[in-house]
């Protein structure tokens, strides 16, 4: 297994890849997530991990967008827990910090905790980016957030663990390409709805009149046509149950477009009320 | 009328609040949405002008969490239609531009013109900052993306018009504070539910039996409750009409949090199929 990902080694993604895919896998750094797609599709990776969702950001939509766009299914899921550690040359006073370099995502993150330290902040494309940054151009006064492999790869020292401004911050990834893993019980599928009213109302009642659950709930814009949608669900059943299968036709008979994305095994959930 | 907006004059949200309250008000220019609110709160404007949601972007996710943050009702609705200048300094020739500045939103939708210019992008905080950026620091062989008025605002000339990618693009924003136009015909609502199967299906049927048309469906996350989330729906009624009013009222009682942010008169469409 080769997992492609985007962002620096050190990145969360690289950690949702090994998570996933156990320690021994290859992985290959990515500059942009349309190059995850593009590694896969040309066969340098077996496979790709994608973040969807943070359960403090939300949905990072433009995978959403590309899931679409590009043929890969989505075959496995994979949440991890998003541990943001300050992080800066070795010998660095937190008094010292000055300016936190991290992705928009982290930075937001930690926004209350960034505020009580008094820094400024400057947005990078990943979070180990930043790390890399800080210690490439050996900066003083200056500091990352990101993960402690990142710290760790980037030879850097970890002055505060665990920053984020709420306990749990989970993120979900998807894991594209190579064919589904065993148990597959959730379903990833995306529609166009003819512009008339209940229309959403009617998409749902196929799955909610026969018990299956909804796990998720996004809507994209449907280019060149003005506050029309694509929308995306998750549904608890794997797609060829049969009242799932009866569920997924019934839609397709009134959707203006219909493409199963995934059927796949959930992710462990990381977070039980 | 004083009408606050988040960017620098000729800013598209400086025209949407002109669209608005007619040329002869005052406006108000801020850093940040967040200040946008401050200021109407403060009665240093009388409104605030707020983009929700753009045709080929999509949704401004950072507004309706902030809408939940503040107490300010939505009291109007606007529709742009935005169309892009790229502008440089007097005598700019465009095969000297080599970067081109503006905000992340306005690079996406310009992403194919602007690959076909072979150019480098940089993002910035706002469309008219790229151009007041240009102009002060008298920037050569750089441009910036941004409206018609942002070029004459800033002495920059216009090298080619309407750049974007789509035909139709067009952002529509939500006018806070005051109190609502005559002729309200539309309601937005926030509210949470029990994470039980089907819950969501429940919430949209209390309207969709009662043949209340929803024009727009949105979640967010709930912080510190990974994967249950906020839901912001518009439907096509005014909160006091009698099936809307009890529509809610059903909705409340079994909602674990509902709030309407406003009823106010939708927006003239400014595209029609």
């Amino acid at each position: 297994m080769k997992l492609a990902y985007q962002g620096e080694p050190g990145a969360y993604s690289e950690a949702a890849a090994r998570a996933y895919g156990g320690s021994s896998i290859e992985t290959l750094p990515c500059k942009a997530f349309d190059d995850v797609f593009a590694a896969v599709a040309d066969q340098r990776a077996t496979h790709g991990v994608l973040p969807l969702e943070n359960s403090i950001g939300g949905t990072i939509h433009r995978n959403y967008d590309l899931l679409v766009e590009h043929d890969l299914p989505i075959t496995g899921e994979i949440e991890l827990d998003v541990v943001h550690c300050l992080q800066a040359l070795p010998g660095t006073r937190l008094s010292d910090v000055t300016v936190v370099y991290s992705h928009p995502q982290a930075l937001a993150q930690c926004e209350k905790y960034l505020k009580g330290l008094g820094v400024t902040v400057e947005a990078i494309y990943d979070t180990a980016g930043g790390a890399k940054l800080v210690a490439e151009q050996k900066l003083t006064g200056a500091a990352a957030l990101a993960s402690r492999r990142a710290a760790e790869v980037f030879g850097l020292e970890v002055l505060q663990e665990a920053v984020q401004d709420y306990e749990f911050n989970i993120t979900r990834f998807a894991i594209i390409g190579g064919t589904p893993a065993a148990g597959a019980n959730k379903t990833t599928l995306v529609f166009a709805l003819p512009s008339t009213p209940g229309a959403l109302f009617k998409a749902l009642s196929v799955f909610a009149l026969r018990e299956i659950n909804l796990s998720k709930l996004e809507s994209r814009p449907l280019r060149g046509r003005p506050w029309e949608y694509l929308f995306y669900i998750e549904v608890d059943a794997r797609s060829d149950e049969p009242a799932c299968a009866e569920a997924i036709a019934q839609l397709g008979d009134f959707a203006q477009m219909l493409r199963v994305l995934g059927t796949y095994k959930g992710a462990e959930r990381r977070w039980a009320k």
